[in-house]
């Protein structure tokens, strides 16, 4: 744990003599109790932390939420629902530019292809998954058996408790834990702010603080036909939190690689980031240039957009941190210190020593074919929903008839209810955004991979990759989902003889795509397991207080609400309204600076000191959006909805003198929702009538 | 001649059986009378070529113009004027935004640094440069030994002329010869309107058409404080083309491609226009987000976001033309062609046939270094404006020393005189942009080069991007022309011992800079004797009346007026102002369809009938922008301003199925400036009192 807590004195962003932080994403099943007690004598009870867990809710198209009443009515942010509340706007509606709100259940729209998780419980599977693995495989047989092991264990878990079932590696492949999960398909809007208030200040803001966002919308979970009873549940609070108080982020942290070895991290400095930066700016470019040329198409690719300035920024963040050399070399010394400590033991020598130097090698074998890999297997080089459809039919057809335990990781049995619904949703697809961004990106691979790879020649079959993309969308049916269910029905010979454009797109480039996927995943299996060696280092070492990477599943991060200083400047832990108004004013209310009519008018009936965001020091990352800000008496005092541009390191390293993460304050939705919105229906149900 | 006017029955963008187009760029002194006395029964007379000559002016930050008053008036497009126009906008104002008029010579704005330049004769100078690179010598040797030859000729010229002189090679290296210009650097500012008026439609209809843009400025250039006396001038027609209409380009087209090898070509496709994107995207994403972040910093950075965007543009299209199978083979049949006439003879067989393979292994040896080539000696690492003033001070400084013919070539005695007016321009700097390019493009040299490269590690020196960036913006005085002078004044010591950070930062990389522009200059110098021996082959097989590449310098095309079809549509050959105001309403006024007050309001002034833009089947590229259109008797009946999309792969082939390049057309500068400017002394001007 310490050296956990101890990461700031050698960062050169850094000053001073702090000893202590709150670094820490916590498993739920491994909360950290004695700390909480210790420092901010807070005692964590098993009943806070049920309510935690089950009140807690994952949106399965990357954030987190809460419930925050007793009928599934959940609360995450208007930039984690917006995907949703964009493919609702059909029919001439644009409820992301006008917003939305459903006065009663009847008006309240469901949503076509939303999946919401609440996990139930955790069991450790570790030594099931790990025994699977004779010694003396070959990395290829390990791994399949790995993936059996793991499939076998989903399947049987879901045939007998009805839940989710997803086994999730820790520490990189030191342990494995099974989560279950309550599933709720039916979910639909309740309330969403017009966009340009929720993400006031859009990507010049976005990773910025001071912020005035009120980046909130509201859902309700139903099951079968209504909203459904969820007794655990986050009161509103309606104060909010004060200066030095204790607060907890209880969310869905996607990732961290704060465990991952110096190969690996310079890898992803030297060849993993600069690439994802290069593909990450041709898609904005594209997307911004297609959004540009009309205000039909600006609807069209709003969210796509969004998504992609945030990772580029949230990436250039993290790129920028990597090369900084204070923070490398920080790196190099943790990793020397746990290296010297298996050295020091000629056991743990003969154990765990070679594994650093296992992961090196493997990184030097990745590195001629990762890009390659991210093209063709992840899909980069085909950037087309279409695609997408296409690519899944192909192979669930071809996965389906094999044993469970000799299918790609994503068709397994226990997967495949959430593919489906994905699969076979009705969120409509627009053809001219499909053939921008596909012919952007095969024009994109071969700008990597060159003008005469094998690959770029076969995927544009003879043509320019415009006049290419316009063949392959055109000549596709899967737009429609009833189209892609005859083939899924269809099987492995309906796709075989399709002449659908898009499915035979797909299968044209399937087997170089699987070939890199398998060279890929002996890699990571070799990795798997030296990192599962490290990771028994580390426990002697420190014990199974230091928590593992994020991996999107359920985790607890607490810290201190607290301002900070910028240049000698003091950056209070809070905004306001008023704040929001001065802030508008000033950008002349050019874009992303305009207010949505209904709050310029009702400035005057607004308490502008009321406020607005609010920042703590608890460990936060992408994927935490929407996660519910807690106090010590599990109420929720805020929505976390990003990180300040200090923060953006925290991939790597934790740190708390200027990185903070930032949320939505209670009392400022309160206050809109009666002020500007007049939604007291909705205030009362957060309020509990209070 | 036939081949080139014959390239378009195999391109696949084009259909049926055109036999002759109207491609050429061609060189003043070998003007195509034949040609036009055969196509188009024109006889192009001494008289009509002289002026053309006489009046067409060089901007030598990158565009072309011409004169259109006996005193000095100049006509260019807005976008070729706009650099000028920005840094003439200080004090508060923003002419970019709000437009300028100078009712008086005493309101003229004199620009900072710009130079005009007007071509008075060439002069063939291949025997005496040839004659310099005896046989025998190595690349490094003869590339020298031709360097020192050029610097003589442009010495003595400048000398005895007291012209400036540029000796220029074209056919990329076939022939050499001297052009001479007259120089005006008191050249000042007489009108511009609004910019969004200028570059309706901005990024999202550059490189298309219809189009609705007033792309003009004018500037007057000045002799000893007064209107420079212009005799050679164009008349202003009043009524401009009709559909059918032949008219002439003339202009200073920049580069094209077409007479270069395949495997050049492919070395663009698969290496140099990859590299070119990736290296535009990231700038044009800083470029975006530095803008979005305050009113004023739109105004710094927003002629080099217009620059950056229109060069991602242009280069997108060029790499998807050279994506085109069909347009790859063209080029490959070509060069058998011509490979074909060489081999069919022993002599020219042994003389010109290793050509092509000695420009292929030259090809193979730049490739491993290009990228590192641009970043450190083209500067891509360093994207900042006090880095380019450091760097010229700095070799300045150790390069007046040599003789003139050991120099780097943009030091030669010839060319200091315009070199020295760039670099003591006292247009402003601002430091938050030049923190801003300067980190992201360090950064950008990191992704490219990857966080260890030795190069890498000392010009980060220790920091990240960021700090490195802030430490060496902070510490330097150059922002100021008089530290310029003083460091200029007081030599190589003085830039030695000079303690300004961006000096010492220039010094710390100009060996490694220096040294991989060596290596380049004698791969380039294999290629210009390579190519010297194409060229003879294809003298012998065509004669002279293949034009060579563009270079920047001056050339005159001619095409037809005439519209074309785009998916059986229609496209006429002149837009309105009526369609101007329809575009405008269908785009809902937002960006960049916005309109300037002027327009809106004067809407009912204007005679909505007058022609906008038109276009014509005229070969042109950039560099070409602001070229002066011309009818059969030499009146300006347009402003070229750009090309369609069909036209960005001129570069490599010209056609003119659907290629076309677009001009403002002569009638609606005067309708403008009549009806919505009220600048009826300029009107008059330009008419001549008419």
């Amino acid at each position: 744990m310490k050296r956990f807590l101890l990461p700031l004195g050698l960062l050169s962003v850094l000053v001073g003599g702090r000893t202590r932080a709150d670094e820490g994403m916590y498993l739920l099943n491994r909360p950290p109790r004695e700390l909480l007690q210790k420092k901010y004598r807070f005692d964590l009870a098993d009943a806070w932390l049920q309510r935690a867990m089950k009140a807690s809710v994952r949106f399965n198209n990357g954030g987190s939420g809460g419930f925050v009443s007793p009928d599934g009515l959940t609360a995450t942010n208007h930039h984690v629902g917006a995907g949703l509340i964009q493919k609702l706007s059909v029919g001439g509606k644009d409820y992301l530019r006008d917003g939305f709100y459903a006065r009663t259940c009847a008006q309240e729209l469901k949503c076509p292809d939303l999946e919401l998780n609440v996990l139930q419980n955790i069991t450790d599977v570790t030594e099931l998954v790990q025994a699977a693995v004779k010694p003396g495989l070959t990395p290829a047989q390990a791994e399949a058996a790995r993936r059996g092991a793991i499939a076998r264990i989903e399947k049987e878990s879901l045939a007998k408790t009805g839940l989710r079932s997803d086994v999730v590696t820790l520490y990189h492949g030191g342990l494995y834990h099974l989560y279950r999960y309550k599933k709720y398909t039916d979910v639909r809007l309740v309330f969403a702010p017009e966009r340009a208030g929720a993400s006031f200040g859009g990507d010049v803001d976005n990773f910025e603080y001071p912020r005035y966002c009120l980046d909130v919308c509201f859902f309700r979970a139903y099951e079968n036909g209504a909203p459904a009873q969820t007794p655990d549940y986050f009161r509103w609070s309606t104060q909010g939190p004060k200066e030095g108080d204790l607060v907890f982020v209880s969310g869905h942290p996607g990732t961290t690689n704060r465990l991952e070895t110096l190969a690996r991290l310079k890898h992803r400095r030297d060849l993993t980031l600069p690439y994802t930066l290069r593909l990450l700016r041709q898609r904005e470019a594209l997307y911004q240039q297609f959004s540009a040329e009309s205000p039909d198409q600006e609807r069209m690719a709003r969210t796509d957009l969004y998504s992609v300035a945030n990772a580029r920024k949230a990436y250039t963040g993290q790129y920028h941190g990597l090369l900084d050399p204070a923070i490398i070399a920080r790196k190099a010394a943790d990793e020397a210190a746990l290296r010297q400590f298996v050295d020091a033991d000629p056991k743990r020598r003969k154990r765990y020593g070679p594994a650093w130097q296992q992961i090196a090698r493997a990184e030097e074998e990745l590195a001629p074919f990762e890009v390659e890999y991210f093209l063709l297997e992840r899909g980069d080089g085909f950037d087309s929903r279409l695609f997408r459809i296409a690519r899944a039919i192909v192979r669930l057809t071809e996965e389906v008839v094999k044993d469970d335990a000799d299918r790609l990781r994503e068709y397994r049995s226990a997967a495949l209810e959430s593919l489906r619904f994905q699969l076979f949703s009705p969120a409509p697809i627009y053809p001219e955004l499909e053939r921008a961004k596909l012919a952007g990106s095969l024009a994109f691979l071969a700008e990597v991979l060159g003008g005469e790879h094998p690959v770029v020649v076969k995927a544009l079959g003879g043509k320019g990759p415009a006049a290419r993309a316009a063949e392959l969308v055109a000549g596709s049916k899967l737009k429609d989902p009833a189209a892609r269910r005859a083939l899924v029905e269809g099987g492995r010979e309906a796709a075989a003889k399709s002449s659908d454009t898009m499915i035979r797109f797909a299968r044209l480039l399937d087997d170089a795509a699987r070939a890199l996927r398998k060279r890929h995943d002996e890699l990571e299996e070799v990795e798997r397991q030296a990192y599962a060696n490290i990771a028994k280092a580390r426990f002697e070492r420190h014990g199974t207080s230091v928590p593992p990477d994020a991996t999107f599943t359920l985790r607890l991060a607490f810290g201190v609400v607290k301002g900070y200083q910028v240049a000698g400047e003091e950056i209070p832990f809070a905004t306001t309204f008023a704040g929001l108004y001065r802030r508008a004013e000033e950008q002349k209310y050019r874009e992303p600076f305009t207010l949505p009519r209904r709050w310029l008018d009702g400035k005057g009936k607004v308490d502008l000191a009321t406020p607005m965001n609010f920042v703590s020091t608890a460990d936060t990352i992408g994927g935490n959006s929407g996660s519910p800000v807690l106090n010590r008496a599990g109420e929720l005092v805020g929505l976390n909805f990003d990180r300040n541009r200090h923060g953006l390191i925290r991939n790597y390293v934790y740190t708390d003198e200027q990185a903070r993460h930032v949320s939505v304050h209670c009392r400022a939705v309160l206050e809109a929702l009666r002020r500007l919105y007049g939604a007291d229906d909705l205030t009362r149900e957060l309020t509990g009538g209070r």
